[in-house]
């Protein structure tokens, strides 16, 4: 594919998003139910052009944990269908008048709610992205243009074509949802690069595609970064409840973004908890500034880098601190934006904490893995926003929309 | 300046935003009143910077145009003035609560709307943008990171000092109005890509400074695009209120985004309008398709691209169809995505029109020139984006805050 194909190409997803703009909701939904009929019935068809994925990945010599990502099931089959039904159970995000006016000569304004147009979805290995991300931008009437990487091509093929089968079913174009099938490095930077096709490009992968992104793109994007998460334990925590949430914002989940990368305590209580967390959770290797060494010996020195580190594994930072200022200073200075947690019965250095501290999502006495879509309510989520513009934290199907002005008069003309 | 002396500045903004961050509405709103003050007491100091910048353009050899653009007036500081003080008297944007629910494990989840942090300008010669766009950023508890042009930089240095002189006032951080004094090209585009410092970018300029952005940004920003606005005279107009809004839109204010680009005549009313239209606006150079030109032959031809250009002046195309979806798709094909006007005595055509023109303002029976955040009713405005993310037209202080999750618990964990 050359670069003049992936720009037509782009011009039939932009034909193909202007017809689904004027479509109905019950098209859009009946869509997705039968995109999801038709994966269950070419569950085999599925599983073998992943099959054949898994194998050049073997041969490639993939990690364990980059097979586990790319492998389908029939089990992951039936949740990938299942999302599509639950995307077609959701709220229609469409049409809502945000606000409205009649202003002093007479104009009546108001801002309603609208698709975007042609959303952009970039990835990595995982191929229920490929159903995830199209099926919401389909529900909020967008078309999806989707590049994801060579290694899950055959695979998201097999998905692509039974999501497009569902469009077709409710009289639908199929162009709606398109695959970029020549996924090389210079189609990529081109991807990034369709202006006037693309209406928002959101990458969902590690840190060399969000570099590539600020490097490349400018197409309008929305990044899903990094999660450096904190828990900040305050002097006056109830201990076992820190323990708990510390634990499960570690422990149940160390691959994700949401999970906790470092740990904030205060020094009244550190000595506690650690001694505590060192029994309750000794699969986790702490990383502890000077303090924390001092405090427990048996913890590992962090490294120059360590607190601006997301390990994704089960390895945490330990900063001891002898306050809230400094805790939110901190917090401040390495956090990445994206969730940050407060444990204390001090209601004040409660609501200063979620006051002061500048990440997409605050909590007070939760989880740090609360943050997410499914967990939030918005039924499910095309990725994490850490930057401020348009969509912060969990983005649904409101993230895939736009809202603009529309102003209906009777003739007025300005003086 | 080096680029290592901006980074610094940058950080030094930044420190300034975390405090403006935590300070009062009531603060904010003195630091404004009191710059409106300074600006006045310090007229002639403003002036005869003003006065210097005018000099140096003179002999630079600078249009009459750029030189009226660049030219401060008692009249105009004066305007400044009370604009800083009509922003002070604005709705406070900061503290709603978006949204709100409980979840059934009993998390109290609410989206809060938020300052962005630090919103960089980048702008050309009017040195009004750095008061007007200042207040703005200020009003929302942003920290403003201007870079004016070289043109107008002994204005700005004026002007900003006035405006610091207010936050010193109020008790706030000077630092939070910050003017980049080195203006090179390469500090412009090292602005660009201050990641970690700016955290929305808006370019108030010409083509080439949106070109430059798309290519070199690598900070999340906002484009303010150009204005190719049409004006559709439906088979159903009344002729009298199609003739007033087209003058309107094209003559009123020929040089501004909203102004009137492009007009698109139904053929059955394209003969009598175009001949009223000559008599009534002569001085207006139409360049009309082979059909307009056949009807009036006193037209110009329209010349390959005329359909595609901003012409900012007296001069408008004239493209003749034959029904409304000729007229949508011709839009939707040249317009920029600014502000799209049907004009039509017919209910359906003129709902038809507003839901499938593409555009951030749709108006029916108005005029373009409505679209505007003074005239909408924003109080103000820092640019109209023509992009889809975050804001879209006219950007008043809600397109300078964010959203963010704020959750409260008694200890939940995730299962």
């Amino acid at each position: 594919m050359t670069v003049r194909d992936l720009s037509e190409l782009g011009e039939r997803v932009r034909a193909a998003a202007r017809v689904l703009g004027t479509s109905s909701d019950a098209q859009r939904c009946d869509a997705l139910r039968a995109a999801a009929a038709r994966l269950r019935d070419q569950a085999s068809v599925v599983l073998t052009a992943n099959a054949s994925d898994i194998e050049r990945a073997r041969s490639d010599g993939a990690t364990t944990t980059a097979i586990d990502r790319l492998t389908l099931s029939d089990q992951r089959l039936e949740a990938m269908a299942q999302g599509l039904e639950t995307v077609a159970m959701l709220s229609n995000p469409l049409g809502e008048r945000v606000d409205s006016k009649t202003l002093a000569n007479g104009l009546r304004v108001e801002r309603v709610r609208v698709p975007l147009g042609v959303v952009g979805i970039i990835y990595e290995n995982r191929p229920n992205v490929t159903s995830d991300a199209a099926a919401l931008c389909l529900r909020a009437a967008n078309a999806a243009f989707l590049r994801g990487s060579s290694g899950a091509l055959a695979s998201n093929q097999a998905i692509v074509s039974a999501l497009r089968f569902g469009l077709a079913q409710a009289g639908l174009p199929e162009d709606a949802i398109s695959l970029v099938e020549d996924v090389s490095h210079e189609t990529a930077v081109h991807f990034m690069q369709l202006n006037g096709v693309i209406d928002c490009l959101i990458p969902r992968g590690g840190p060399s595609l969000i570099a590539s992104m600020r490097e490349n793109a400018t197409v309008p994007y929305v990044l899903d970064g990094d999660g450096i998460c904190h828990v900040y334990v305050d002097a006056a925590a109830n201990l076992d409840m820190a323990e708990r949430i510390v634990i499960n914002a570690k422990v149940q989940r160390p691959g994700v973004c949401n999970a906790m990368e470092s740990l904030v305590l205060h020094a009244d209580i550190a000595q506690e908890l650690l001694e505590r967390l060192s029994i309750s959770m000794p699969e986790v290797s702490l990383l502890g500034d000077e303090r924390a060494v001092a405090l427990l010996p048996s913890l590992h020195a962090a490294a120059e880098g360590d607190f601006d580190r997301e390990f994704l594994d089960l390895i945490a930072s330990v900063k001891i601190v002898d306050g809230l200022p400094e805790a939110i200073a901190f917090i401040n200075e390495h956090g990445s934006g994206h969730s940050e947690a407060i444990v204390t019965d001090d209601g004040v250095a409660a609501e200063m904490f979620l006051a002061h501290v500048d990440a997409a999502a605050v909590l007070h006495n939760a989880s740090t893995r609360f943050v997410d879509g499914g967990e939030l309510g918005l039924g499910a989520e095309v990725g994490i926003s850490t930057q401020k513009l348009h969509a912060r934290g969990p983005m649904g199907l409101e993230a895939l929309t736009s809202v603009r002005w529309v102003i209906r008069g009777e003739g007025q003309v300005r003086s």
